[in-house]
């Protein structure tokens, strides 16, 4: 096949980037939850500045009926906000396929709720900052890393890396995604929760093991404690995510976690997706994690202390 | 011997309850660290409200050199600046008894450092507003717990017990004061770092333990690392934490606990003098205690995060 329209779902920071690269070799249609939003998109286009400056044209709505058929959909959606967009996609281009790039396991399993489309396992680490709703600087131009999901031919989802890379992101086709998608939630789930809960960005004291207080011996056991699970999952890790937490610190990029941003906007967090899903995978494979346990509840009792804003 | 003087040191909550207090039965100098606040306390009294309801006539000075020779000395700032408290007594009235109050452990060996003074150690329950530097509200009126310190005699103990009770305080004596200490220091050293890392209150989550993601989980998991340095120590509680937790809760006070408005005014914790010294004994025993050191990590980054303010 080839991919000549693209709808993607979701238009934060990391639908934004999709959108205006894939507009430059593809027709592109964003669904939106605002109106406004999609009618500044129409209207104005979507401007990247940073790693790349350009505005790229594209369509936009916030009603999934008045999308056309697609060859592909990237739903790049927060976690928390999955099921919502995959149900408004129930019954729509039923011949496209549907890429998921939530941070955390289990997307792909909830929008197999809504429809019976080709699946494609995303984890992406490129990152940006919305300005507005058309307006998105691209900061960390790292790759999108794809694999099958179920049933899905490889071929199809190299045919989705290459046009990723065409539109001038980075991308790369794995067969087995897995063990990349557990690198990177270990990773997650330990760098989002710290963040979180001590207000730092992702810095030099996440890499620390000098004195008994130091933040790294907490995060290096947290890395610990996730490869445990991942073992006993039979995963063997694409990357040590202790060696990824390193690597970043010493990159100086003083990266603000998504998880960090949540907390200080007083939003829900993706902790049930990241770090519950850890937990919960834990529990089954019944290897103990009492310290991201620890992480998810403090996450957690965080999120309810601002319930009666 | 007749306690005729005291010295307060320290005009917190804490002090100023008992400055007033005790200014009804004995004649009371407040040393404060601001000159400002010393000569309103001369000029204005101190005012209880709430619990109960007077004012106090006290002396006051920030400068220890301008303090009569005291019977009693209570040293009742917060551990943090407890050392520079103790180290500006060097010196003077040799022949008072000398009380300290702090949270967590090791103050009376840093009081020992300035000074030869019969110690008397002390732990309080009891709990007041600062409105101003001469108002302070009276909250919770439960009990002020002291015990011999070294070869201190119990005679002198029970001595302050009874001057702080004919005051209108609560206070008990204690031959051994290690089982109140360590239960408050278990107590303190979850619901504290708990509380200053969710933003929560000592509310009714702290409790919970019905689904996996709740907080009772961990305040129960982080007791009982307590309990086993505590027995690893020799002491036997005099009362069981999780009860104590359990029971506040039940109060519905919601009680703000200090390390939570310390987090919120970015001001240093006494992280150090509560959870650190439960993770030093608990090292020194090597009685394993991951919780309380992630905790104890968890809050000292975050209090790196606003070094930079």
């Amino acid at each position: 096949m080839s991919i000549e329209r693209v709808c993607v779902v979701g238009g934060g920071a990391i639908g934004s980037l999709y959108a205006a690269h894939l507009s430059r070799v593809a027709d592109v249609w964003v669904l939106t939850r605002r109106p406004e939003h999609a009618r500044a998109l129409e209207e104005q286009g979507l401007e990247v500045s940073g790693r790349a400056e350009f505005t790229g044209r594209v369509h936009a709505t916030d009603h999934a009926s008045k999308l056309p058929e697609v060859d592909v959909a990237i739903v790049a959606t927060k976690g928390t906000a999955l099921d919502a967009a995959a149900g408004a996609l129930a019954g729509h281009f039923p011949h496209a396929m549907v890429v998921t790039v939530q941070n955390g396991l289990g997307a792909e399993q909830i929008v197999r709720r809504h429809g019976d489309w080709p699946l494609v396992s995303g984890v992406t680490f490129m990152s940006g900052t919305r300005h507005d709703d058309t307006h998105i600087e691209y900061i960390l131009d790292t790759e999108t890393w794809l694999g099958p999901y179920g049933d899905t031919p490889y071929a199809l989802v190299e045919e989705i890396a290459d046009l990723i890379v065409a539109s001038g992101l980075k991308a790369r086709p794995f067969e087995d995604l897995r063990p990349a998608q557990w690198s990177k939630l270990i990773f997650n789930a330990t760098v989002n929760a710290v963040a979180a809960l001590t207000g730092l960005p992702h810095d030099r004291h996440f890499a620390e093991r000098e004195h008994v207080g130091d933040l790294g011996h907490l995060v290096f056991d947290l890395v610990e404690e996730g490869k445990r699970v991942a073992e006993a999952a039979g995963v063997e890790l694409h990357e040590d995510p202790w060696e990824m937490n390193v690597l970043a610190t010493k990159r100086g990029s003083r990266h603000y976690p998504s998880m960090l941003e949540d907390v200080e906007a007083h939003r829900p967090t993706e902790i049930d997706q990241i770090t519950g899903a850890l937990v919960r995978e834990a529990e089954r494979l019944r290897v103990p994690v009492s310290l991201h346990a620890a992480m998810y509840r403090l996450v957690k009792a965080r999120e309810a202390s601002w319930a009666s804003d």
